[in-house]
């Protein structure tokens, strides 16, 4: 059945959620969001590559060319920037975002808009950064409480990027370790995320995680447990940092095979000329569609 | 442009139009809705025709089979059936209605539901009947005013059924005659509506009507009349009771010519057997493909 | 598969009704429901054909002993009896009502209670009284939106007595006629009523009403037509005043052969000697028993 | 058990009824009030048999003499004298009330003080004047709502006035038949009252009552059915207009027999010469020395 | 008499624990839950040693399958889960929760939904983990506040995981001692618990502890001392990490036998094989079985 993944969603959330994942992009149930709120959280300094890409036009049009499921971006290039494009892709809006200048030991990302922004601008889901095991947990929790309260009131989709960070995770195995990437997913699940956005994990980061995880683990294997981790949240596989096309590529192919159902690349989309990013998008758009879901 | 009839509406209300009017049914800016309260508003007489669609699942196969832009409903049926089509047709939430049993001297329709229920609910617009003329002009404008202003907020497109209605409008002309009608288009523009439904006009009726519409009119100079009555304010004709199909069509015609954005028929619709429903509404489909916009 | 008529509904709404449909009376999704608001609709002259009714210990100990699948009463009564049975019988919190002394021509019944009271209490649904049809359809409509809310937020199943009442009514056909009694069924599913209780419907009071049921229709016809216009919307039929035992039996047979979900039966079974109640009971269990859903 | 019947309350309620019912008075679980609201309620007329009444400090000091229950009063002769008195007598502290001069027919009694207040003073009760029948009774039933929410909120036992009156009570038998006394008993019982303040009941006003009340009952029959229908709501008797001793004490006799808690008496006691009165009160404190709860 | 153990209670309360503790289960008035929020607590790393506990349908069906009185689990799967099973097993919702990472110094659980949420839910009890000793005490009790008010206010039974923790409690016997069981579960009673969850008492922890707790006592001894320190507050003992079952086994009975309610066992049950899971709990069932309250 078309959608049966969203079978336990009230009807708000089915219907923005059905719009994106069978109204856009591949319209099989499978997804390719662009998120672009990197001026905010690295600053223009990830625009150098490409200088074009600093100019939000520039993206939206390569989200809509690219047929994008969705493009992710904060209240500010929403509010100047989504009336062009209104109806035409997916917004996701960015609720909370810091910068990249004070130390990330106890991060938290604060919240610059709420759900009812998001209705207000006709966006079809919300974006929530949370970092999980940061020191700075009880603030981070409680903003995301209300967040999420919204957000059910409202029956708009909730997508939590749920980032490992802080001392205690650098002590632990670091934010990309399969016990860290685990245990983010499953957070994000226990606290009523409908998505989940994590990096793919890093079976291979060992020291100090806990005693199950110091094991042999293949990345297919670590991405497996991540998305059964998270169980009915669906899972969004993000690319990070800009790498090489074939490991990218296989990294989206070990996520789909694990029954994740989509990516969210930003900087491997837009750090390169125009043409070559359409292109690399369309290699992510074959292993898509291998998947319907 | 695509849209450019959106270009005076803000992002979420221009993002909802944009997905009723472009990515569903001829996806060409034209419109046809499946209105479906008369449960309440006549009671379940008006399904003896065709018993089958007294049932809303019925219904709302119907309209997704015939591909319509919408298909408006009370808040009841929406939270019952809604969820099994939510995002594969259209929601217009109509938040008030009565029955036909008390008097209609004065009549006032009153709120069941909420914008909020309707984003809620994953709705893409609300629908309010207006009873222009009706002596509780009061009470019906001030609850209109606080749905405008929810709708204004959340940005969801306000739809608005005016309706001349009451025992002054029966002294004058009556709530089909051009004069009402034209008036019952110019009131919802005036007070902030993005679309008005209101009945075909039939300059004929002008017994008692205000002295500039006792004058010969054709139906088509009285449809474009009323189009440009309600300038920005986007125009939907109503089929009103079941009629014959050449009338029901060429009032179609003369509408979507004098410049209407489409159509919102009912009874014509249902109350014929399903095969034939589905002819008719082809017919209606011919009319509006001819009218991109 | 075991409580799929309940499939429609959110979780909190979904449990309640799954216990008092599966987990008291027959266990077999059908229900038996015992009323007891008369004191204050008709006053204690309901009590004298016997005097012990009018104690309600004697009521709440009778539908313990009959295995009824709730006791309705208002929030007086609930507060000083239902403690002493928490959990063991299924409170329906009867939120408004009226005494039979003023005019009924413009029928309304004043709430005297909320939804979180009934929460507070451990109910397992609220009881609404809306007047179909009446004078006064605007404030009925207008109180009963606010309970409709407070239930669909607290996940609280809302049962609604649907009786047609007024002068409109009475000019039309009155308050037991099919027509009036379809209405009420219809309307109380458009505004979103989870349960409705209706009286059985009477086709021969033809006088009046509109032409569509001005024709030959059996009882069993009528009750279809009524269980078939509720929809979604679980019907139960209402005693009304005391009658024969077998015509009782009778319409019950008819009702659950409609699809109705049960009985709701109150003066035909306390206004009798204790064991007569108690036979007369297990004479509606037997036809209960026998549909299972 | 001493309290045995406070044991339906929650704990707030039945400290404070406790105190008035066993701490003062006859301390035996009985209890005699005295309302002093009559000079709003009727206007100065009423102190001018004993001019001395007019004095609220004579009022409050013949309570104390006469080892009264409790006093009940407006907000402003509580404002201005209950300090003098803070603990001696308990406060019922009256919270609506209105002037004899419009027509009775559509009988409302307004707030002018609310539980919190009450609270505020020292009180360990509130009145409410429930006009039982009246055409306003949606407005009555409204504010008592409001009331009672209060008082469970507070724990402030809520005493009910409940007084049939308006123009339809007149026509069906009028404000003190045993039909019109027991259905107010009833209502005040069915809506949470506490304890319920009602005129005795006068079997013999026939004319215009409902079927079951128009047969042969004596008073005595007449106020145990009273004290029936009001089940776990403590009964008071009111004196009502000034009567003759022996009548009056008989109806205590009979009052206090059929089970009711004690009695409300205020112009049969302070319209006569103070010593006079403190003599009445002897004879009804006689009565209640015989009824130990 | 059954239930005699709820007097206590108010109605709301009674009919919730009613029906967990005489209509779940074993029916007889003791109760075996089953916790399920260590994906939060600890991370997916408790999954591993039966890979299929992670699926929180495998634990739900486990729930149903072994006649649990409850299951608790956090918001995110009772959204996400509960639907499917609401109303067959109770559902305790976890109000806070927090990661293993951070430091447990100055231990603090933050809330991620409210009571009203359980009330939308259909939930019979909320669940609450109140860090006994920790020095963050300040913030946990005012969180406490809230959630105890608003369970008093909507009749929700409220159970407290009452877990001794933090730098000061390592530093006097640790979290497992005799000292700070008692204490926790003392504490809870005193602050408004209706059920509270603590670990089996260990004696012979009695390094650091108060002068009162350096003695000999048996762990009988132990657990009978706290289940009076918590007085009417029913007591659950916890399973805590999987062990041995005879140890278990007679754990679950000396607490029985010290007057407990009943058992809340996790992961001693779910981290095993499904058959011998329910062959464990048929053992603790034996127990219970002799228990009748």
């Amino acid at each position: 059945m078309k959608g049966h993944r969203l079978r336990h969603l009230d009807a708000g959330k089915k219907a923005r959620l059905y719009r994106i994942l069978f109204q856009h992009g591949l319209c099989n149930g499978t997804a390719l969001f662009l998120p672009y709120d990197q001026g905010l959280e690295h600053g223009p300094r990830d625009f150098f590559a490409n200088p074009a890409s600093g100019n939000p036009r520039y993206i939206i049009d390569l989200a809509v060319e690219g047929a994008f499921n969705g493009i992710a971006i904060q209240i500010g290039l929403a509010e100047k920037f989504y009336w062009d494009y209104a109806g035409e892709v997916p917004l996701v809006l960015k609720l909370n975002g810091k910068t990249e200048i004070p130390s990330d030991d106890a991060a938290l990302s604060p919240l610059h808009a709420s759900v009812e922004d998001a209705v207000r601008l006709g966006a079809d889901a919300v974006g929530y950064t949370m970092y999980v095991g940061t020191p700075a947990q009880e603030q981070d929790f409680a903003q995301y409480r209300t967040v999420r309260e919204d957000a059910q009131r409202l029956g708009m989709p909730l997508i939590v990027w749920a980032y490992p960070r802080g001392s205690a995770i650098e002590a632990k195995g670091g934010k990309s370790s399969f016990y860290a990437v685990d245990y983010a997913a499953r957070t994000a699940s226990e606290l009523g995320a409908d998505v989940v956005k994590v990096n793919f994990p890093k079976p291979d980061r060992r020291t100090g995680v806990r005693a199950e995880y110091d094991a042999e683990f293949s990345s297919q294997q670590a991405v497996e447990a991540v998305v059964r981790s998270a169980n009915r949240t669906l899972v969004l596989i993000s690319g990070g940092e800009k790498a090489g096309d074939e490991a990218m590529v296989e990294k989206a192919r070990q996520s789909m095979e694990a029954g994740a159902t989509g990516l969210i690349f930003g900087r491997n989309v837009w750090q390169r000329p125009h043409d070559e990013s359409l292109r690399f998008v369309s290699r992510l758009r074959e292993v898509l569609a291998k998947y319907p879901r």
